[in-house]
């Protein structure tokens, strides 16, 4: 079954892309053997993070950019997370009437999701979720996300470009100074700029930006992009945008460290999460016997029985060597 | 220097009580080191914990239970713990003025604290700070938090008898229905009796108490005290409790299945704490090197790399026989 839908994906076939990503939501162990599959078969797809308060017109932004990306013939998917929610289960019904228009386009893939146990940091999900889309030949993923707290922030800043959307009146500070959002934006919206007060908006960013990047030369200046998704404005200055913080990425070796950086972090995710389960599953169900009664009866503390658990189960150096 | 510390630990002195808890609140190392000397010499003192909605008049609560404990003679102390500030590092400026009456008193040790290192679950802080406190021979430990959001609920869900506190007119959806603290619950105390709408709420717990109780015989039902503080009304009543709930837990044995579980839980965080450290600061070092690139080039997958590094670092049955 495993197979099939993996070979499913590896053609592009939608509905089995479909499928795999229900999959890596919902079943553990059934993603990780999904993704051994896949895996080699990612080409490293382009992942653009879309991230703002509720309100600023992402979804709207999302499906002007989806727009612009067919129009150049690229194969586009769109993951619409929301992490404050694990089990969406399917699509938000908002996404669904905003992006309908793409809903019948063979080379758009839309999806929204929850966050598979996830406590925070990086979920496995998300990112079983981009390596199936990448699998399937989406060359462009567009992530977007529902808010700007600490998750949204853990995921988005896993990805290529980071583009934050602001509209005007909102409270900056509310939309701006949350959860370190401000340093790992590549690119800054500013939506809605036809409202009162864009101007404003505008020049605080700039400030901070002028504070931040003020003195380093060669790098990365996030630019400021004026929008009004609902009539297309400033989308085309913004894929521009997109397409040479790409270009510097490459050039500089930029986007090699980030998806170098991006690879340790699922790494040592993964690592924990397996090496949690491994604990809970095997080692203090055998350890009770042993170890409980050690500390009921105070002969040793927590801290020394772990000290002689990890002994025992962690093969540290010239343990090997003595045999 | 910890020698010392706790050497007066062991003596009942309240500097180095003060200190040591200073020592476990910001130094993970030396805590580890500290509460291996101190353990051994610890005697199970009665943990209480206190919980409820700010406003409900805890302190009061607590200041009064300590003078009753005080004067049947119990050596005693007093933890107020605000998990949402991991930073205290000394005492709240109320509690202090609160509790003022037994500041000279030396068989009382009153102390506000964060939780260190926490995210969620048991603070290893917490369980340090009560180690040290009974191994300076309190034999009454009255754990405060200061609401009743999940982390208030970890810390006293560990305490052998557990106090809610509750208050009329406070919008009971609010106080009761929160991170199941109505099922750790032991004893419910309804302060601030003298106001309207105190039958109201008696009888929506008893109500409760009735549907999750009712059938079940030889069990504790958790008795529903109304008290005044302010007044000192109803303080001997919940005294009387708390000696009839140890009494009941001493002779159900449930008393040792609660710290069983207690030491369980102390002994998994532990372990997994050490395990990550362990991780970050030997394995994934080394690992980089032989997995990233793989995983780069897409030979293995996150998945598969963690199993092989799980296969090199765990020793996993079997592996110690073929030497």
């Amino acid at each position: 079954m495993l197979e099939k839908v993996a070979n499913g994906v590896l053609k592009g076939d939608v509905r089995s892309i479909a499928r795999a990503i229900s999959i890596v939501e919902n079943n553990e162990s059934e993603a990780e053997k999904l993704i051994n599959i896949l895996y080699p078969h990612t080409k490293g797809a382009y992942i653009i993070g879309l991230t703002g308060s509720p309100g600023v017109g992402k979804s709207t932004l999302a499906d002007k950019l989806i727009a612009q990306f067919r129009g150049v013939g690229y194969n586009l998917a769109v993951l619409a997370v929301d992490p404050s929610s694990p089990f969406t289960g399917g699509a938000f019904l908002g996404d669904r009437l905003r992006m309908q228009s793409h809903a019948l386009d063979r080379g758009v893939f839309i999806r929204s999701m929850g966050t598979r146990g996830s406590l925070g940091g990086l979920s496995p999900a998300i990112s079983d979720a981009i390596k199936v889309l990448d699998a399937g030949g989406k060359e462009v993923l567009l992530v977007e996300t529902v808010g700007v707290g600490q998750a949204e922030v853990d995921i988005v800043s896993t990805a290529d470009t980071v583009v934050l959307v602001l509209v005007p009146g909102l409270g900056d500070d509310i939309q701006v100074n949350k959860a370190g959002i401000m340093e790992i934006a590549d690119i800054f919206v500013v939506n809605k700029a036809d409202r009162e007060g864009v101007n404003r908006v505008v020049t605080e960013v700039r400030m901070m930006l002028d504070i931040a990047y003020g003195k380093k030369k060669n790098e990365w200046v996030p630019p400021i992009i004026k929008t009004i998704a609902e009539k297309g404005d400033g989308v085309e200055e913004l894929v521009d945008a997109i397409g040479k913080h790409r270009e510097y990425l490459k050039e500089s070796g930029a986007l090699q460290q980030r998806r170098s950086k991006r690879i340790k972090w699922e790494l040592e995710n993964t690592l924990q999460h397996k090496i949690s389960r491994y604990l809970e599953e095997y080692v203090l169900h055998e350890v009770e016997v042993d170890y409980l009664e050690k500390i009921m009866r105070r002969e040793v503390s927590n801290y020394a029985a772990a000290e002689e658990i990890l002994g025992r189960i962690l093969r540290k150096e010239g343990v090997v060597d003595e045999c």
